[in-house]
Formats: structure tokens, sequence, C-alpha cells
């Protein structure tokens, strides 16, 4: 197991989670271009599809076309993106020293394929982990949203968004639940705030980590 | 967890493993038209790509194009057929009383990303047993033949069969000694012999499963 400590002194692994339309890309841009403002080498990526086999997976899980998967199937192909993106892009990254900024990442399985699914979030977890070797964010930032002001913001939507609002209310639960249970490493924050306000809280947060 | 007694009653689940060039297609074959013959509705399937996620999956991971991946990544790949594979092919099948016959089944998995890649097999193992609900074949058919003699039959190789000498050697000697570890649930027959003679023994052991 290696904890985020290992790259303290080195890489910055941030995170950003929450549902979609909560501007989990505006915020990690803004925060990306303040990071580069400083010097700091910043790699913005994201779960699923930052590497090759990760864009047909991407495809694969998202499309409409693919119908209904088994929800392990579902589970496992996000584990296999999250298992290339972490040895070849995160990992390699942090090394250097740079920041790694992910749109996604392990609690996202958790809260869509776990308590969203039907799967045991135990289950779900010791797979991402597995596929991850334990890496954990320093930093993850919740962007909490009701899922039916984010889905406002889409006119067309993928295989997962088109889930009922009950599966998306579990999932915008989950991601609270979580971070309550480790206030060291999340920030919660209401997505219907003004984008500078946030982006002003995440730096806040993640100054301290620099 | 479900044992394959659960299904002793219904249907019968046989697995063919073993290297390239061993004979699995031929042998299954065989074994499906006796089946047949004696009014058994047979399922004949393999793994990877059964289905149609799985199909896009089996592309992935053989074709020398996807090149270099993470060995967890190609194992969770394996793992996504698998469980795609059992929730909609293997169980359903099962449920109503046939005899499902796979070219390759989680042993594979074992043998190639377990003792042929870098991977812990128990990690292997208990991945493959979350995706498929722990259900395990009535009898494993493993055809055993030296990497090197069943190369011989293949022009073009695909991913994994573009493995070295050592690698394959690895794989064959795991099914070897997973076979050894449970004779209740195994056949290892030496793949070099006749034909016929392969089916024979194969049916002989089958024929208690009926």
């Amino acid at each position: 197991m290696e904890f985020p400590g290992a790259y303290a002194e080195t890489g910055v692994f941030v995170c950003f989670e929450g549902g979609e339309g909560a501007g989990k890309s505006t915020q990690s841009g803004l925060l990306s271009d303040w990071l580069r403002a400083r010097g700091r080498e910043v790699v913005l990526t994201r779960e699923p599809g930052a590497t090759a086999i990760g864009k047909e997976l991407r495809r694969l899980v998202l499309s409409p076309e693919t119908g209904v998967l088994d929800d392990k199937t579902e589970a496992l192909l996000y584990a296999a993106d999250r298992a290339e993106h972490v040895a070849t892009v995160v990992r390699p990254a942090l090394r250097r020293g740079a920041v790694v900024i992910t749109d996604r990442y392990v609690d996202s399985s958790l809260a869509y394929q776990g308590a969203g699914r039907s799967l045991d979030v135990a289950d779900v977890d010791r797979i991402s982990r597995w596929a991850t070797g334990d890496l954990r964010p320093h930093l993850t930032v919740v962007l909490d949203l009701a899922p039916s002001e984010g889905f406002g913001r889409f006119e067309e939507r993928d295989r997962i968004e088109g889930e009922s609002v009950e599966f998306h209310t579990r999932v915008r639960e989950a991601f609270v639940r979580m971070a309550r249970a480790d206030p060291a490493h999340y920030l919660v924050l209401d997505a219907r705030a003004p984008i500078d306000d946030i982006h002003a809280a995440i730096v806040a947060r993640v100054q301290d980590l620099l």
C-alpha cells in the first residue's frame, strides 16, 4: 500500500468529484491555471478516458449504444481504465513532482457502481484499491449539486447520465458521506455558488498542500 | 457464493483450458456434437468475446495494435469480459439445464495474468471469483502441450501468443498445478495424443456428470 504521504514532498494529487453539470471541468481548469501561473507543472486528467485503452473503454461504458451491462462488468471496465490511468499517467507525473488534477477517481466508482448500482461498496472499493495500488488523493473536492439542477445543462445524456433521479440522488449522497467521514482529505462545496467563490475556496485548501 | 452443486441437477458446466494450438476448439466441438446427438442442449462459448461488449474487449486485449498494457489493466479487462459472459450467457444456460462448454475461463486468468505476468495469483483469483459470483465448472479439461509445439500452428500471433516461451511455460505449469490440486474437477490430457483418443477420454469423464 502506498499512502499520499509518500508523494507529499514531490507531487500533489487532487481529485474533483460530483455529479454531471456541477462544474468539475470549469474548476479543475481554473485550479490548473492558478497553479501554472505559480510555476507548477500540472497534469489535468480524467476518468474514464485518459489513456489510449481508456478512450476505448470510455466509449464503451458511456455510449447509449452499449445498452445494458451487468453491474460487475461496468465496475470492472472502470477499474481497468483506472489501473492504466494510474500506472501510465498519474504515478509518473507525481514521481516527477507535478500536480495531478483528475476529473473523477475511485470515489466515482464507489458512488456510481456501489451506491448507484446494486453492488457491495466494499467489493468495489477493494477492486479499485487493487487497480490503483491504493494510491489516494491528497485532496478530493466534491462539487455538490442536486441531480435535477445538473441535468439542466445537458441535452443528450450518456448511459450513466440517463439513469433515474433516484440513482443520481444515491450517488450524490454517497459523495457527501465519504467526504464527511474523512474531512482532512475532502472539501465539499455547494456547486451553485459563484464560480470565483468556489475557485477561491479550492485554492485556499490546495495552497496548504504545495 | 454458489457452488457447482447448485446446478448439478440442471445444467453442466465444462471448461477447456490449455495453451494456443492445443486443440481446445476441436475437442469442444467434438464434445458438443456428442452431447447434441444425445439430445442435450449445448451452449458452446468462449472467453474472451462471447458477448457484444466481450467482442470489443477481445479485440482490445488481443490486438497487437493495443501495445503494452499495465498487467492489472489486462487482468481487469478479462474479468469484465467474464462478468458479462457469466451473467448473460453461462448462468441463464445452466438454469435452463443446458451443458455449457467454454473455451477458457477463470483458470486462464490465473495462468496468464497471474503466473504469466507479475500479478499475485490470489488477487487475480479474488477478482475472478467476484466477477463470476464464484461459479465454478463441474469439469475443467486441460489440454497439455509444450508451448513450442502449440506455436507451430500459428503464423500470426496476437498480443498474448506473442509473449516469450518462458511466459508460456509458466502458463502451462500453472494449468497442470491447478489440475493436480483438485483432481475431482480436472482432467489433464496430453494434447499430442490422437484426436479420437482425447475425445474418448473427455466423454468418459463428462458421462459421469450427465
